[in-house]
């Protein structure tokens, strides 16, 4: 992505690649004066070193936050706060997974959770979704073909709710599946969980597996960079005391720990509703885009492309109709023609969806989200045409 | 250290401990009002994602602050912001670093450096130090013999100027010397400068090994930690472009990136001279704690109690006059009358140093610092005449 991004560099291109909130969402004005405060009535604490686990103010608010959206948090749990959820990713890996163990996650899956697990080298065991999320029947069937053969299985990753890359989410009864599968076979789950905060339609079920967990099997990651501000780089990691103090060592000797400015930012923006009224502000915005993206899809997009319409987050995946395609190999063209998209097949752990495209709708304008799909579709079908 | 510091909250005990800024050396006013101006007038950007190097006029502003400290850059050198100086050596460690591989280091060494480095499993080989820092002699002894035994020596680690955690500073000649042994023998070295930004005496020369270093052999880190804010997790590496580049991957999967608010906060204090202005004033403010604390060692510790006089930094190490006294064993006791400090042993990567007490004079007010000297004597001197 950081070679794809350099491409881009600039030049005037309708960019579908990060997962970057769109900036008019920021509460820039209010932020200015929570810092402002922060730094001169609290400054002595908010600029000084601070606990590996986080500030205990900002660590309670955050509990209660996560409470009043549904998450349930046991008496024997525990929460650090990360610099941002990929270093809860890099560090639950370097603390879990040995050379040679196993981990399952979905195909596909986050990129950057695959790179951080990566370098621990597990055995990473894909099993498939469909429109209902991960097919929970396949993993039932992997986990016990995986024991027969005494694998070590460390965890299972999943991104339930809007899923990155696919938009999809999983169905309430997947949901339980996994949790009994989980049960069975003595397994972690690490949920994590970036959009079910601000999901645009009405009437989804978004219950966090942490909450449907009687075990304490489920460990929660969520992040403030959708919700508030990616610049925070603020992250969490939700679960088991124990394990979140092992999650403490590690990052201890990892940064020490999580800039305390912006905790405590952080912590005032939550306490006055600007992280609530950025969550009503993203949810308009953002809908407005996924709508004008799926509109564009349908008008311009080749016969046979597929994809789930995502009810939140900021992504979606389409799967173009012919294999013959390979997005990746598309890219270059693309740009030339002023659109930068990520290519899917990186989120695919089996090295397969090469003719699927990963497209961002919170960042580029509407206006630009038809004008990209519109260049998009048009160069798809010349080359099927051509094919 | 975490399980000394809980035996301290709540209590009023003078705390010689942990290596924090004095709060009223924070710039509060100052830095509220960047951070305002920073958030409202740059949020588009400061609030967003940011490149994994860092933001690029950020970069830029640190290797001017850089060079005009003195800091020699090379054309083929980058620099990469990192979460403090902590994540630097946490990625270099994970970078350079495989098990069974030879690092070595000063005896003792920095606390928090050796747990990062230890969790890449290597051999740790300690070099003897004296009032002019690390003995090159012994040094040279040593690389002889690991060479010989086919040991595979990926870096020398190092802080010349107001070390951690002896206060001593390396003279020009040994940092040549120094120098010579990476040269002849194809070394990297690991120059760790948190503090020759702010030396409190004249006449002192603190030339990095960066500047001495014609061949590219030195990777430089420093951080704003000790003069600006702590709070800001602030740090860099600066070196070879290759390296730089390795580390930059490793960041990526780490933490994706530092906090851009804080990048963008710290370019404009360094723009705005309020970095250079909080040195000054860290310089006035830690000169008369230093000197306050020496005066009281002279007048309350047992005779044939050794110091070096740091020439700047936050810490001081001393060497009491019998090898019967276990500091780390002291420590409950000098709790319970009220001080508590870093026994030195973790300090010595060879076990031994039980003997040396780790004490910081940047946090305590003055005439803490009196006190806590005083108790700390007392309880020593009777627990030898008790032996």
């Amino acid at each position: 992505m950081r070679e794809l991004l350099k491409l881009t560099e600039g030049k005037n291109i309708i960019c579908f690649t990060g997962g970057l909130p769109d900036p008019q969402v920021f509460p820039k004005r209010e932020l200015a004066e929570v810092a402002s405060y922060v730094i001169e009535e609290l400054g002595d604490r908010a600029l000084q070193y601070g606990p590996t686990k986080g500030i205990t103010e900002f660590r309670e608010t955050l509990k209660r936050f996560l409470m009043n959206k549904g998450v349930k948090i046991e008496s024997d749990d525990d929460i650090i706060v990360t610099t941002g959820s990929q270093q809860a990713l890099d560090l639950i890996s370097r603390l879990l997974i040995n050379p040679g163990d196993t981990i399952m996650v979905e195909l596909p899956t986050y990129l950057a959770a695959l790179n951080a697990f990566k370098s621990s080298e597990p055995n990473i065991v894909p099993i498939p979704m469909d429109e209902n999320g991960m097919r929970t029947d396949a993993l039932e069937e992997e986990v016990k073909k995986l024991k027969r053969n005494g694998a070590r299985i460390k965890f299972i990753y999943t991104i339930p709710v809007a899923h990155n890359p696919t938009g999809i989410t999983m169905s309430i009864e997947r949901k339980k599946h996994l949790l009994d599968i989980a049960s069975e076979n003595d397994l972690l789950i690490i949920e994590d969980d970036p959009y079910s905060y601000f999901v645009y339609d009405e009437g989804i079920d978004v219950t966090p597996l942490k909450t449907l967990d009687k075990e304490g099997r489920v460990i929660y990651l969520s992040t403030l960079s959708k919700i508030l501000a990616p610049g925070l780089r603020l992250g969490w990691v939700l679960g088991n005391g124990v394990l979140v103090d092992y999650i403490e060592r590690a990052k201890q000797s990892a940064d020490l720990h999580t800039s305390t400015l912006n905790q405590f930012i952080a912590m005032e923006a939550i306490k006055r509703g600007i992280v609530d009224r950025t969550i009503v502000k993203a949810k308009e915005v953002y809908k407005v885009k996924r709508d004008v993206m799926i509109d564009a899809l349908e008008k311009y997009m080749v016969k046979g492309t597929k994809w789930v319409k995502p009810v939140g987050g900021l992504f979606m995946l389409i799967w173009l109709p012919s294999e013959s395609i390979d997005t990746k190999k598309l890219l270059p063209e693309a740009i030339k023609e002023g659109v930068a998209y990520v290519p899917g097949a990186a989120f695919f752990a089996n090295g397969s969806g090469q003719n699927t495209i990963r497209l961002n709708f919170s960042y580029p304008k509407p206006e630009e989200i038809v004008e990209g799909i519109r260049i998009l579709g048009n160069l798809i079908k010349r080359k099927l045409n051509s094919n």
